[in-house]
């Protein structure tokens, strides 16, 4: 018996590992439209790339509609499926921050995705979206499509460390050229509130150039309030996050929606490949990934539209 | 004839790619030994796998060791081979950056690796270590390890921003501790000058607890100092980066050697691995990677050892 356990933990460690079957538990908000639709779908398609390329490593992919579920979700993925890893979006930082915290004090590995954790240094990879550089695009953008300069108005979303990472970004790069911000106001990503502050914008202002919405959903709001108002000065509106529409829109050259910055939802994906890598390669994938924020133009605009992803 | 090459074009996207081989060029500079040979050593580790994993990828990998054949290598791999990606680490930046800008402008993805180009926003993917956390992982490992507080001395590296902020993250993570700084010096990440400064700072201070030599070449030069000099006050110290000799001391309980601090040469494989993925996945891997700095103690060496690597 001895001598067979000794010939046993003597075989080449790659040798073990190649025969263990290695489980990464993924945990992400339910959603079926949007961004966090989006989410979900290239969440999935990672795990079916990924068990395609790779049959040693196994996944459970929870969805969560509220912060308790989710906890309940990745105590069961420990103590059913004895994960390797776990793959991380927060529903809410502060409820989700203890358990986490649990699974990693027990050797899980963490990959946090996009929405941080209330106390530092839990998570071994943090994946996440630029926000400033999203605000540094969209800038640089309005600057090239307004050589001249020009008059424009900006909506904000919901009062967030993300939302002024993301306007002070626009603000830096539009500095010193010849545009002019006549208004800036919360539209809260969301297209009902973007409607009526751009119904005030265009009551207000007889002249606008081009609007920064800042986020498709906006945009959308921000288009209809422009076409209810019957106004033609408006040149064009920038959105933002790569709406499939809206990047659809951009691809087909609509001139008021000549392009886009990318937020993408399937950062996920980048998520969940990179902690697969941490076990199938000795490449060392701990530390911090910001994603970048990528210009759309109608020239690029059909490698970020996904026919199958409702986002 | 139309017919046909209508029938070609309107083939699947997917199909189309599926058939294509995609090339990635890799440019590093040459060694045979220390942490660029652990460099090269990955590099060629990480092309092997993924030759493997993906049979639709190939890879050209040059080494070079001026700045003038770096970059006829790169232009060479653009004129005969096509490549779609390059990932590079520059012998220098200045030299580089106008080369490899000439190559991105021609639409090849661009990851650049640890030392960054002369101007930003060139690379698509940058990949590097973390300075200030390897200064704040070394800094928090001498609080635990000098629970009562301490004389210490510390070596520097190099006069450069790297070192600079190293140095700011060890300084902020003793801060308010008992640890005593006695003296910083110089060892410009050579064994022999740092065995220079040790012997100074042996003859200055009858009492030193602990050495952060912050690197494994200047830690050889300081524990033969120490050796030499005969002084038994000096419990531990503390290098970085992962020299394989080191790794192995720390993993057998070597009393002097307690701990260790990564800045893997292994990101080059983390940096191959990822621009990879762009290829073969939709996941988005634009962006900024700073891989984190890791403390390694005899409960994990084993992991941070690689038998077959030069470093």
């Amino acid at each position: 018996m001895a001598t067979t356990a000794l010939t046993l933990s003597a075989a080449p460690l790659w040798a073990q590992e190649a025969e263990e079957t290695q489980v990464i538990g993924i945990s992400i908000p339910a959603a079926t439209h949007g961004w966090a639709g989006g989410m979900n779908y290239f969440a999935q398609a990672a795990v079916e790339r990924l068990e395609e390329v790779y049959p040693q490593l196994d996944f459970v992919l929870a969805t969560a509609s509220d912060p308790s579920k989710q906890v309940s979700d990745i105590e069961d993925m420990v103590a059913t499926r004895g994960i390797d890893a776990l793959v991380v979006l927060p529903f809410e930082s502060e409820p989700l921050t203890g358990p986490v915290k649990a699974v990693a004090d027990q050797g899980v590995w963490i990959t946090v995705v996009d929405r941080g954790l209330s106390e530092p240094g839990i998570e071994d990879l943090y994946v996440a979206g630029d926000n400033p550089g999203f605000g540094r695009v969209s800038g640089e953008y309005m600057v090239s499509a307004l050589p001249e300069g020009g008059k424009v108005v900006a909506l904000r979303g919901i009062p967030t460390t993300i939302d002024n990472e993301r306007v002070a970004g626009f603000e830096e790069a539009i500095a010193g050229s010849g545009i002019e911000v006549l208004g800036m106001e919360h539209g809260n990503w969301n297209r009902d509130d973007a409607f009526t502050v751009m119904q005030d914008f265009l009551s207000k202002h007889s002249q606008i150039d081009a609007v920064w919405a800042s986020d498709d959903d906006m945009a959308v709001g921000v288009l209809a309030a422009i076409e209810a108002a019957g106004r033609s000065d408006v040149k064009f509106v920038l959105g933002g996050a790569g709406m499939k529409e809206m990047i659809a829109r951009t691809r087909d050259s609509d001139p008021m929606v000549p392009a886009n910055v990318t937020y993408p939802p399937s950062m996920i994906a980048s998520a969940i490949e990179i902690t697969a890598l941490g076990l199938v390669s000795d490449a060392p994938v701990a530390g911090r990934f910001i994603i970048g924020s990528e210009l759309v133009t109608p020239e690029n605009a059909e490698q970020y539209y996904f026919p199958d992803s409702p986002f």
